[in-house]
């Protein structure tokens, strides 16, 4: 009966029926950082958020670029193969044509010539060249993205309801800023960049040079025999590359590049892109008062009250150390016995038996 | 017994087994609009499909532009900052070097200049220069993109039973037009962009000035016990950007840049995109006829039978007003009493019962 | 008994509570393709990663281009329509302007010009010109593409547990390729394509041409209560656009372009790119030894218990062609018959009734 009462109807909400969440979500950042180098170029300039946002919008997903390595007017041509790449050769047999190293940047040529950076001599390959230096040296480029912003908006919808709900709550929104443990900013829908880290119990500092990606759950459990009002959403941010087994290829990272044409020939700056890639899941349902749920939780709570019957007669008849004497006793005045468990049926059943 | 035979087997399909679907969506969208700005300048011209998606394809998702703010040949240079940012100075002092104001569109240089579009002298930022002017005037750009199609291919694959079927039933596609109400256009993959808008219960001319976030549902009910033939797709259409609480940040929008060298100068082309979001969300399932699930659902029908003959003995003992009268009856004769509920199986005790 | 002890518990792991997974994916293709064309050009060259993943990066999901159709140097201006587009005319009536064709290529000028391809005249558009010459011929452009390597990052968090894992296992990546009958490659992340389309009982040859999606499931069953280092990835893989029942449509392709600016005319390079999708799911759960889950295992499979009983009685008493035996012996010893399936508790009130 208490399991019937409590678990079932309280804690489980056995008298509503349910609906699950359709969600749709769209992101943007704001903010500016001044770098060394920029996509225009290896001046300094600023980044903004068409520079750093790559592809300029994904599907429940927004990446930052924290930091790049940037490869300015590379061209389709030959070129001697880097020297990382270890394509060392003595003569042009070594370096057979339309051949590729694993770990080289190119398709051999059949040419073994000097390289700039060696004494070695490597293979010629075709490639879009000057080749990219692959190394990650001193302080992350975008030293201000941790003071960037994001702004999620999420309009949820439970069809079932035709409950629609967003989570921009007021329309003072430019001076807000998120904060779980205050109770005017839970509720806030934009997000530093920093701050989200932090709640993920890391740095920004030990992320923003190699990237990281981090999932942002937005939970609507919502209650609609309540009023629509006190249907709010729950932020909890969690980063998912912690790779704790190994440090290879850490954090995340992808390349893309920018073509233009200059005199008639096919251009392009190559990058490297190491940055933030958020994720952004949204879950939850709502419940309303329903006769017919109720019903078949009552009548399945009912069903187990059978079993306690069943379950204390087994233990009191076999198990028990005094056994035999219950034994005696159930068909006498079973009464004493098992009284917190056994039902009412059954005791009737029992009476019944005690009097013929 | 009613409960078993219908609900269980019939309404539920307790004798089968089911599998979810796997599922792959590709889009494409196809239409030409004419408008007084391209993305090739600000004269009029065309835009066609790879001007207005982007990005140009996404996992179970498509964008579509239907309006846009164009901004031509930025240079990563020094501005005034723009009135709308209200970061007005007297002298240098107010604009510290290397800082940004909340809506600001750069990073200060230091320096307090005039406005060309204020008396107010303003800071002077670092930035991608002009400024985009951030108003949207006058119509929508792409007024033809209500005529644009979606064509969304969906294969889908029940792995368990080993069927895959595609949403494209027959050859002749380049004529339909999809039709929720027209039987033989109610399976055709393509779809017009105002026929989606209106059977979520829209207008197109009220969306595409500020975008919309639009879900396309695919729904794969199969029975596999009958032919492969009726395991047909349904489509249901819902905006999900609808935001009843506020009119804050209406609609679908993202900026995203082209990039270009003239005279050895890296210029982009800024663009604000405004326009509908498609997501394409397929689900569904499979049953075929199955022994083992029957026996199951078999199973426990059966022990929810034995529920009947307890609540009844227990509403009649306990709680009904004549319940004196059942209890003396219960033990002589009671054939009469419950006799809709009560399984045999209790009866038979009571029968033995009424004659010891 | 034997269904809880060994159903319940022990297949399904009754005593444990679990976890669904949550997870982060990155991937990372490599290789270099040389061939007749490039994006820089009508002439040979390399296709590098840049040049053939688009976009550069998607939310579990990868593109990979294998073959494309190029057309350089569009520009924004008028030009009589494809002859493919079937919009033939005798005079300017004919071509209403501002209109489209279906399966055109633009919007018609109002003018009907002579045809380049055809002695019949056309109507002229407004569109990017040249246009394109949508067919394909020949052997695929990226004719190495089968040898491109495809990393995929997997790290997957239990967030109740507070287990993390990774699909990078040892650190000696550079060497090791996939391969699922090999124990010690069958945890290596990094797949060649061409042995991920034969997991898929396809040829690559099949696909390359008009591109294809495939869908890597990446599976994380794992029982936390032997050691973390046991819970490990597993690998499968399905070709999801398989259309047995159509031809039309087939693979999977999207157009997408390069700006740029020559003499301050905008002009583009449009690629008509054919390639696989690979689509990335990740599932599983984890599940650890709790008592609460046990417990109410236990309850629930002793109240399946009771059923026996019933059903063997049903059977007995009302069904089997004994019954009027069974009926008579049931009150005197009833102990030969059903004693396999009879529990306990009911042959104790059984024993009552014989000995009363």
């Amino acid at each position: 009966m208490i399991y019937i009462g409590i678990f079932v109807l309280v804690y489980n909400k056995g008298y509503q029926e349910f609906d699950d969440v359709l969600a749709s979500v769209s992101t943007k950042v704001k903010g500016y950082s001044f770098a060394n180098k920029t996509i225009a170029g290896d001046f300094p300039g600023i980044w903004d958020v068409a520079d750093y946002t790559v592809p300029p919008q994904e599907n429940n997903a927004i990446f930052v670029t924290t930091n790049a390595i940037l490869t300015y007017d590379q061209e389709q041509t030959k070129c001697p193969e880097a020297v990382s790449a270890k394509d060392f050769c003595n003569n042009d047999e070594d370096c057979a044509p339309m051949t590729t190293k694993a770990g080289g940047n190119g398709v051999r040529t059949g040419k073994c010539v000097n390289s700039s950076q060696s004494e070695n001599k490597v293979c010629e390959i075709y490639s879009w060249c000057p080749l990219e230096n692959d190394t990650l040296t001193g302080t992350p480029l975008l030293t201000s993205a941790e003071n960037f912003t994001l702004f999620v908006k999420n309009n949820i919808l439970f069809p079932k309801f035709g409950v629609s709900r967003s989570n921009i709550l007021d329309s003072d929104l430019k001076r807000c800023r998120f904060n779980a443990s205050d109770p005017t900013l839970k509720f806030c829908p934009i997000f530093v960049l920093n701050d989200i880290v932090q709640f993920t119990s890391n740095h920004f500092d030990d992320l923003n040079k190699m990237g990281a990606s981090i999932q942002i759950q937005i939970t609507w459990d919502c209650n609609l025999d309540f009023d629509e009002s006190a249907c709010l959403p729950k932020y909890n941010f969690k980063r998912l590359d912690n790779n704790r087994t190994t440090n290879v290829s850490e954090g995340y990272n992808f390349r893309y590049a920018h073509y233009y044409k200059v005199e008639n020939v096919t251009k392009r700056t190559l990058i490297k892109a190491y940055g933030i890639q958020f994720d952004i899941v949204v879950q939850g349902r709502a419940g309303k008062f329903y006769i017919i749920p109720l019903m078949l939780n009552i009548g399945s709570g009912l069903a187990l009250l059978t079993l306690s019957s069943i379950v204390c007669d087994i233990i009191m008849l076999h198990i028990h150390k005094l056994r035999q004497f219950y034994r005696d006793k159930k068909y006498q005045n079973v009464e004493e016995a098992c009284q917190l468990l056994k039902n009412q049926e059954k005791n009737d059943v029992q009476d019944y038996g005690a009097t013929t």
